[in-house]
């Protein structure tokens, strides 16, 4: 999840709608065929499964046969992976993931987080050796669920996405950075944001629905703004940073912080890192976005001072409280619109693009099961 | 510190140059004479100074007779104030730091984190009852001295001067962040930015100047762009966030998160929070940026595995590697343009405008000092 404002993403031109437990099933038994324990394929897949839910679709199940099971097939992920704790010192702690389905792996790493923060006021768990883990808000927001403050901040391995302001060569993929804090019930704050201007998601969801975008989210190697979104995948085109323009080195440094904070605090790979010699021999390199870094950290302010939640709740009304300038555009807090979302989905039904549909169904046929009755559309 | 991008900002029409050991003399002088011990003076002294002497000057010293010394004059900041520990749970604490001066407590609040961090890995410090302290950037940056990376966020009290997107009541104050690491020798990694688009000083400086400014900063109530920077004091125009227009939800997020993350967490002021009924009797309400919240936090990488400097140098060497569009401008990361100008100014003087230094000039006369010599200028 990594955009904030009002509207869910376009639909795309036909899609289906079927029910959310019916969903997650199917997902965790395509996951269980890949190899998955069946308790890790059940959390993975509400973790992919979150996106669409909450009309994020960027980092849901488009992202089955893009990312996850072709680097389960590969061997890119182990699914039976035992991360490791190489060091604990009570309230932080580093963990190599040893290639564990980040979706899976990104929970347990904010659970312990939780767990260490009761004791200690606050935990933080950083994580190399990771693989993608979806919408890093679901992850954050379990320490909500706790009456905690969750950060999860992740780079992209050693993969190079976007150029630094005035710079040609790409160094830094687009970082997400996630907030997530009690609010009011039912409607934690989740602050989700890729550090630039969008997320490659967004992009390649345009792309796929034949849609222009707009002239802030591409640039080419001259700056000049982009709004073919087919241009990114041909390399014609790279994203832009949050703050694009003036505020460019804002959110550049933005996401040099989240390099610093979830990469190079615990040595996982790097974007900005010297190019190894080839390996000779013909072996093909490592994929640029093996070796992921994250902090998972959760803060327990009810341990420093009582009335915390009491406080949240206080502040939180008091911004839905603020006269809209459009009277049917109320004003919400980041994670608003994701939870209502979610909670009607629920109810009606996940919507999904039609061809992310098929690719399920396939998945799931290839695995000996049963793809999810849909129940609308199509 | 609020830009972290290549130009310093403008120089006033007219100025002059002091030297910076007797800038910072001068400057401690008049602070003692306001009642500050001659540490804290000091230390005062080059936080506030660091603005000019990295040519970030609206936080400089244009803030002493603007913000400082009225606040010690009127007992809204306590120059002899010990702050209190109100809870320690070893990596994490929470202090009230009954209205001492920011720009010296904020210092002892990173030290206190670093010293927490070499023993728990990180150390966090939350702080309520606060009061401003200058550039965030040279408090975080104190850790990095320490080869650790330092995280200052704070709020502004119960300030309110950005309204939410969709809103028309200004909600949040600039909230300003920032991450500093080791770096290069001499050139740590100094993220410092407003969550707005550009902090107060920064349009109150082009509004002494007489400049307009761009028109990404500031929007009147119906959201149309505004470049006057005197409508913002007149109250006829709003920050905008950083991020404006598409990307508004994302600083106006960060704004939220850095809210709970320095404010809410430790209960200071707050400024999404209902107004309380007036006092009566005449009495004037507390100004609205007492009680600042902030959170000091330091994390101690070396503490968890070996190689972070080296691993951290190779990685800022390869930023500064990236070939850049103009060979004219080189690629450089946050904190490197700040510390070539506070190299330069050491050397060759600190540029102050001609007002500034009057009014520096005034407040050493008043407490019975003399001003810095100028050595260029005027």
């Amino acid at each position: 999840m990594t955009r904030t404002d009002t509207a869910p993403q376009a639909p795309e031109r036909s899609e289906v709608r079927v029910n959310h437990a019916d969903l997650l099933a199917c997902t965790a038994r395509v996951l269980t065929a890949h190899g998955l324990a069946p308790d890790r394929a059940e959390a993975a897949a509400a973790a992919l499964c979150h996106g669409d839910l909450t009309g994020v679709r960027s980092h849901g199940l488009a992202n089955l046969e893009r990312v996850y099971l072709p680097a389960l097939r590969s061997g890119r992920i182990d699914p039976a992976a035992e991360p490791d704790v190489v060091s604990d010192l009570g309230a932080c702690l580093l963990v190599d993931a040893r290639r564990a389905l980040g979706l899976w792996q990104a929970g347990t790493a904010v659970d312990l987080a939780v767990a260490r923060a009761r004791r200690h006021g606050a935990g933080l768990v950083w994580v190399r050796g990771a693989t993608h883990f979806g919408c890093a808000g679901h992850h954050a927001a379990r320490a909500a669920d706790h009456g905690m403050v969750g950060i999860v901040a992740a780079n992209c391995g050693r993969q190079r996405i976007a150029p630094p302001p005035g710079g040609l060569r790409p160094l830094l993929g687009t970082n997400p950075l996630s907030v997530a804090a009690p609010a009011l019930p039912g409607h934690p704050f989740v602050l989700d944001m890729s550090t630039t201007a969008v997320p490659t998601g967004r992009v390649r969801e345009a792309a796929r629905a034949g849609r222009a975008v707009p002239e802030g989210w591409l640039a080419d190697d001259l700056g000049r703004p982009v709004t073919d979104p087919a241009a990114f995948d041909r390399g014609e085109a790279h994203l832009r940073w949050l703050g694009q323009g003036d505020g460019a080195y804002k959110g550049f440094g933005l996401g040099l912080a989240v390099e610093v904070l979830a990469a190079l605090v615990p040595g996982a790979g790097l974007g900005p890192w010297p190019d190894s010699p080839g390996a000779g021999g013909g072996a093909p390199a490592a994929p640029a976005d093996d070796d992921i870094g994250f902090l998972a950290a959760a803060l327990a302010p009810e341990a420093l001072r009582p009335g915390f939640a009491a406080d949240a709740a206080t502040m939180f009304a008091e911004v839905l409280a603020c006269p809209p300038a459009d009277p049917g555009a109320p004003v919400r807090y980041p994670g608003w619109h994701e939870a209502e979302r979610a909670a009607a989905h629920r109810r009606g039904g996940v919507p999904l693009a039609e061809a992310v549909y098929r690719e399920l169904a396939a998945a799931a046929e290839a695995a000996g099961t049963v793809p999810p009755a849909v129940i609308g559309g199509m």
